[in-house]
């Protein structure tokens, strides 16, 4: 069932380092998720990775065998490998003992549940602003983070590991914008665009029906044309020297003011 | 008044690399900041640079000329470098053309101005989320950020980078457990552990006097003892599949959460 690797140049562990650019993610459909916990997190969503690289130590636990166990069952290529080689796969001085490669999952706008809330992020920038975006959407219960004309890559590997495995749970959707604006018609989705000159606040939005947040970039905001778009925009209070949010905490903030005003609906702890 | 510098063998360039390593930051007293924008930034606030390190094109911009003469005549030493040189320093591959190294400003308790909020770490590890939390709650109009039991450096250059300013704006404290406390006790500030245990949630606060929103660190969050030492503790609502928010988001959901309880007493815009 193992493979044991002693060489850098073995064809899979090149694979595996392959995957930190975009381009081999692309052409594999594969990406990176470290951690015995994250796989441990994905298989309880369902997810199986293809190719699992880990060091004898990782071995030795129970609950990582048996998970290797059900993932070679299910076709996935097992390798053991030294903490030097597996730290060459994840570019990490305190390597990881564990790393799956995986199936990019993308889901269509038409293949999202229904749900009280999403969140839409046009031409997001900073991968770790977007995994952290993931794990918040996922944790208030959001339907779906939809990616609006581009941004940066969710499966990057930065973007997972700022997503502490919510990469697994949440829909996440690459759309562009006409496609976007008619699933929220044809949804009847409210779509509230956060904007420094929005004029209302969370706390005022109607919390009825569906509501889609929608964030624009680090950099620039939302465009006119997206800002058009939305039923209303609304506006985080400002004090102090600070120009603006970090664009996670924006979205956080936000989007637990719009969950808010939806009485938490769908809380489970 | 400007030092052409064309060696990395400059002790100058040299001391504004070492500032990257903790302990030259303690030995100096000084830290880094990328950017003329933050210098900018940093002047309003009243922070003048000891050394500014900057490249032909930007004392070309007139605003960083006139920011720099002034600098200068307050005792700055001011020097030219290359692009490649100034990338030595920021360790970055699209260099900033700016860089100051500005000396530390830490408050005591004793130090800090009445406000209504406060926020305090315990332990924080990761130097991008104190960052943000400094930009944060600067922009939530908090009074200070108090770091308890140690925790990482606001002033490394991560840190630094993450505040985008705001560590020029906000005053940071680092105190024990012990005087933290009694702070607390002869300021009257109420004290909120937010906690993945908590009993209550962020609206339901009372609103009344000065508070203080007390954070564990990433990994164990509070301490017992420290939440035995809470008025309240607060918990914020949770789905999906993800076990706990990022600390600096579960700060900014709980900071605004805390405002609005307040009214949004202090906004500016």
């Amino acid at each position: 069932m193992i493979q044991d690797i002693v060489s850098a140049a073995n064809p899979t562990l090149k694979l595996l380092r392959s995957l930190h650019a975009k381009k081999h993610r692309l052409e594999t459909g594969l990406f990176l998720a470290e951690g015995a916990r994250c796989a441990i997190e994905a298989a309880a969503q369902g997810a199986w990775p293809e190719i699992v690289a880990c060091t004898a130590a990782a071995l030795e636990r129970p609950a990582v065998r048996s998970l290797l166990e059900e993932a070679a069952r299910r076709g996935a290529r097992i390798i053991r490998t030294s903490d030097a080689l597996l730290a060459q796969v994840t570019r990490r001085d305190n390597a990881q003992t564990l790393v799956g490669a995986y199936r990019q999952r993308w889901t269509e706008l038409a293949g999202l549940a229904d749900a009280r809330r999403y969140v839409a992020l046009e031409g997001i920038r900073d991968p770790g602003n977007l995994g952290t975006i993931l794990r918040t959407a996922d944790a208030a219960g959001a339907g779906g983070v939809i990616l609006v004309q581009g941004g940066c890559d969710p499966f990057s590997v930065e973007a997972v590991r700022a997503s502490m495995g919510s990469i697994f749970a949440i829909p996440v959707v690459r759309t562009e914008v006409e496609a976007f604006l008619e699933w929220r018609t044809k949804g009847r989705i409210t779509l509230i665009g956060l904007s420094l000159t929005g004029s209302c606040r969370m706390e005022d939005l109607s919390a009825a029906g569906a509501t889609c947040l929608l964030m624009g970039n680090e950099q620039s905001g939302l465009p006119a044309m997206l800002e058009d778009a939305c039923d209303a925009r609304a506006r985080l209070p400002m004090a102090g020297a600070a120009d603006s949010l970090n664009l996670a905490i924006a979205t956080g903030v936000a989007l637990y003011g719009l969950w808010r005003a939806q009485g938490y609906e769908g809380a489970t702890r």
